[in-house]
């Protein structure tokens, strides 16, 4: 499709730092705008880090990944793909959470995607912390388990923390599993490195049939053959993508509030994303950018690129 | 009137970090949209700093402003005015300029705001550097000159630069008096201060009746004498409102290109605006914030604060 | 008293750089060490920011205020008290919130604080967001209401936020009326300034009897004046300090939440708490320093030294 | 020659702080000096950056990267390259700019490179945006077309932006095969990446005859085996090295305008220089490295060793 | 005298950010300069900070004083005195300390300013930490102990530190007054303040003589009638101005490794240097600038215009 | 051995951010401590960068060190040494150096390592510039030389600066070969790359028998190759570590005060200590981390990762 309306606006025309910004430069159609059902792929804020352990900050996170999404154009330089002809795609604007009631939150943002699954758009959100994902998952996979494709440098797949709570950004993946939205079978956790308080997250991964490849793997196998044991996990079914920022690392990445050294370069971090070309994706996010640690705003610039290497996934996955 | 459609969102409901950012999170309404004309209070963003001489950055200065003013609420907590219920304000986007072009930058700003003082609509400008003032002037004062109340450290009454170069943000004042889009015996100067290269400029300030009050005046006099003379000078004729943000010291406004030391705070930074009720304001700018140099975000929230005291004084004025 | 166990480190002997630090480089005395019994005065870190509703950080507050306290000596320069010499002062350590669950965290804030009480140690609080204040008034205030000079931009007087949402930074004073440890009319609340939602926190304050002394009234009557009828409204019973950091103006208090322009700069910062020497002072708290906003450092120095204000204040009440 | 006159001064003798700093801590030999002519190589400051699209700041790289050039010894730990015993180099001093007038400024930087190139002097420039290439390329190519190896992430050889402006950082390669200044069929341009307006720049490569070997082929074939098809396409004839420091990954060279992720590290920036010993080398420019991004001062001593790695390449043309 | 060579470069001509920076643009004319004889005022930069016991930095303060003075003009915008046309003033280039060496520094730099003694040069010192000032005296006074005022929040009169170190930033001018180069009965210090170790600095200025008028005075009685007291002190004799720069508030000199909050605005930094016209003033130094700590150049800026309104004073003084 | 005491504090229990700070949330065990003796590996704070030649701050490294260590869980993730359960290790705390005299710090150095050495602790220094290593190996190397694994970017083996000077940070390793304190046939240096100012560093080693790996050398080879090299040179006698944070590209670790660029990314950084399993090793240190120049904290967090992997090194040596 190519309606002019869900084209952004170019940097030829209109600088890149000028105009209210949008997700690139897209336009802005929150579910009342007249035009929300032609939306085919719906770029979202969840500004929302209420599950943050550590260092918060990615409450913040939307906000700026729509400021640097300003320099995003219309073209892949690599794969030449025009996400932005190929689909129609829209800045359906932010969750309203509450940044004092986890709970609340939590039902504030499925709400929200419930309605945006109905409308028939595929969300791609930009967060936010990892806990985002689950409310996310709730609306995406209301119909049945679906597979991950995960990047990160933590599993997230914990039990619980501060003896008892069940809900943080280091739980998401473990209770997605508990409650049927992911089929542990089809979730690849791709990146994972870092000191461990102990197995516990990889025996349960065990247990259940999640397949993680440490970042040593990733190191020692290269991308495209690590690539294609994740699209053969995920299979043709529908697939969720979660993105956690801290998977690249921190000299490329410092805007995160749980960095781990030892990760891949930015060239890297678009490259893993654009391997998973042909994949069903049926929701993906972006998170943990936190631009309060992110002195130079390049983690922000990083986020928008990888989102836009996700659009462009989408786009051929959508033609594939 | 108290349309809700043009009241702000409040941090009550919408957490204030949440949200595609407008002007004190007021309704997006560029000129193409049907409530246009319905506008009474314009803010607009101009992000262009091409006259700037020394250190470059207030073309980042509106999206950094829009960030800022969603700290902003309903009521001032000094005169208790309500301006967004006095008057129907609205974001009404960026001019967009041509970084690469002077001259045709200042044709595409100065068509703009004919067109928004055609709509009977009062423009409140979050520049971009101190040239901005003329296109805009050429706009506002096209049917006579008009009276001004500028708040600076520089007198911006210069000539030339560098050899003859006539529109720099150091001459926009001498051009408009010199097309007769002030009038120098409405016009005061305040804040004036730091090294001087000669005279020059306060020379041709005292030729054609330009009062120049310099800090050391103010510091001397105190503000509610200075400014009283300065409601004197601009009399009840139309006036532009005209604030630098280096009017302030840079302690606490250092995000701009040139600093000068030994300004008023942020409490009497507000003070001069809240002594201007009961003006005639045709138009305002705050211009200078220079987000690059902002490494704390304060000159923007400071920038934001000083734009909703203007509000409130329009709305006095409006209502008196 | 005078034991040297509880005298800081010198910098005559160590330089400030050197050792782990502790707040004012005092010993560390967690409430399991055999001399806990005989501190007089406990110095606790609060990190945590589970009421925050905007910009979060000060969960990272404790950490560096120790690092800045460690250049804090001996004597104050003004009134030349020596805080260490007149009462046994220790570093309690930290209460370990649960940065996931806002109401065990409440529970285990007053828990920790019911044990220092117990122990006949006046607590002097480092936050950590304003909502501290509530669960260590619960501890502090548990044998009957006490009074409160409280310093802020901001009233905290808010009943509900995000549609019913009862415990934010906002309200933790609204709920400790309701809950009976406050005494109303011994309450004075000073600096109050900025834009406002409403006046729903005022005429609440008016109803219970609190008085709020806002920011125009400070710089029209001068600080002696002020803290007079601070004193005054105080009185003699037992009262509790609670300073927010950003009652100070965020050019000298950049790092924090919710800055306000327009206040006192960091010589008027501890001229107010001078001035309450000789209050029956039964509790403090110095809470929204936030490092993460804190570019400089220049923010925790100064809540260090307004700690150490307080200090030299609860000395000489009681030497009084 | 080894006159010591034109030796730095050396980091045993003098500490790298101290000292007014010039490039590489060479005499400063503006052309009144008396020993102007002696200058075999000429290293110039260019601070402009009239032509930049989006951030601002290079007008402000050369003093920052004379600051960052005190860091330099006096040889090149892998060659071992002694460029300042084989050539006489001198720090030139900067070209003078109009901020505010573009076209003004260009004719001021070709008539001071006419006058270095008519002293028979190699001019090594340090801007300044890339617009800064093309009046430079007016001087040294003067007598013919030159080739060019040009390590960048854009290609900078747009025809027009914002409606017909022609003079941007985006066009400079056009203009110069434009106007006969490169010999495009000599011209080779590495490391180009990112999203993309349109085809429009390389469908005009093709058509010229210029080589574009994007990011993605430097990664497939290895930095050895690009620079020598580089080397190849150069040949022997004069030809012009221009490096756009946002070739560099970001998050090596963060203090850049228009950062472009998935480029080389910092050993691979030096490593393409060190490839090209044995060209013909007739000038050189190290531009777009912007200090008010550059938050730890790496960008400008990455962009200094990469002019010190470019004068060893020159030493080993003259050598060779 | 106003032979043009000693004049500045007007930012009319070339802007502020181009060319090599010397102090306030002045000409470079070192000892070995053919008109070094001809020198009246000597800018000096003492890049060393071998005497700090805590955060090191300050030996990177005159090449940040010389990148910021390049913002000051000619004429003083209070005064309108014209320093550099009523004294030959220079840039003489800097002192080369030894980093490792406490002892041989001092010897080279009194060895420095001997030389520039000699030439009856008077000296102003842009250091360079407080330990600067010693070496110096014992050039400047070694025909008789001086005068002295002395800005600052510290005394710089202990004894020792880390048990038995005599030679600190916080001892030089107890070793001054016993070194027999001030005559203490002459000296004031103004603006003392912040927590002590004890009151042994203090018991000794009472024991010579010294005044120290600590910062409660200054802010009790006033500018003016404090220096008042001031010049009856310093009276008509040689003196020495020393001043460093946390005198002045962290909030407008954050960049210092001591500072200390409580002092004076930028307007009354320079209000304090203008109360000094007239005095004899035989040399001056400026301190303590620390430009890894001044993260918005701000302190570099309101130190460069200290050195300026020193050079006034000096004019007048000269003149009177 | 696994003796709770001895265990650090788990993420799980007590946030990351909160308490106070010893390095990996271990016990702070000083020399004055009842369970001193049974410490085997103790983590020693050495503050002091006295020998530092160009910009000085690890001094303030300990602190942060101690800071960013609170993310240290328990096990490695790649190797899954559990080094706290395999040895007991502790925070021995600071050693207080004297920042005013150098060779008074050396001799308090020496004396409290020569107190650990005789407890049978292994000390695991975080400085500190490199001087730091000279008078621990005066302590460490007591009863005879000792091997050593040097990773950096320089050689630190220079004889004098400044015309004599022979301690600096560039001269340690010259001295303890010419004290005896190494064994230059067991020594190998890796890493070293930049320009040079000379060949008088490489010459030494060649005469003495020290091998460098430069950098280029690393690149070719490959980090297995060089790292077997290094175990064979180091054999099995008593090994000393010393790793410069500058070893590692300035990208990943801008915190440091001669970064050098071209080095090895954050995941090398810790490979080429895991290949150290096995050796002997007596001490190790990590220094040159300079917190003013670290601006994300990026750089502590890679010193503390690397410290810990130096810990699963030694613990693997020890079951060796």
């Amino acid at each position: 499709m190519s309606d002019p309306f869900f084209h952004p606006v170019s940097g030829f025309d209109l600088p890149r730092f000028a105009g209210v910004p949008t997700f690139m430069r897209l336009p802005h159609v929150p579910p009342d705008h007249p035009r929300f059902a032609e939306v085919e792929v719906g770029l979202i804020g969840l500004p929302w880090d209420g599950g943050t352990t550590n260092r918060p900050g990615p409450r913040h996170g939307p906000r700026q990944l729509r400021d640097a999404s300003t320099m995003i154009r219309a073209a892949n330089g690599v794969s030449w793909v025009r996400p932005f002809e190929a689909m129609a795609c829209a800045d359906l604007g932010d969750v309203g959470p509450n940044p004092a009631d986890l709970m609340d939150s939590m039902d504030r943002v499925t709400r929200f995607y419930q309605a945006v699954v109905a409308a028939g758009i595929v969300p791609l959100t930009a967060g936010g912390d990892h806990l985002c994902s689950l409310p996310i998952l709730r609306a995406v996979a209301a119909s049945g388990p679906v597979g991950m494709v995960h990047f990160d440098s933590h599993t997230d797949l914990f039990d619980t923390y501060f003896g008892g709570t069940r809900f943080t950004h280091g739980t998401p993946f473990r209770r997605a599993v508990e409650e049927g939205l992911l089929d542990p079978t089809r979730v690849v956790q791709i990146g994972i490195r870092g000191s461990a308080y102990d197995t516990e997250d990889r025996d349960f991964a065990r247990s259940v049939g999640i397949r993680i490849i440490p970042m040593e793997e990733v190191w020692a196998r290269g991308i495209p053959d690590v690539m294609a044991e994740a699209r053969a996990i995920a299979g043709s079914g529908p697939t969720y993508l979660s993105y956690d920022i801290d998977f690249v690392d921190p000299a490329f990445a410092p805007g995160t509030g749980t960095p781990e050294i030892g990760g891949p370069n930015s060239w890297q971090a678009l490259e893993v994303v654009r391997e998973l070309a042909g994949l069903n994706i049926v929701g993906a996010d972006l998170v943990e950018v936190s631009p309060p640690f992110d002195n130079t705003g390049g983690t922000a610039y990083l986020g928008a690129s990888i989102m836009f290497e996700i659009l462009c996934a989408m786009a051929q996955g959508r033609n594939g």
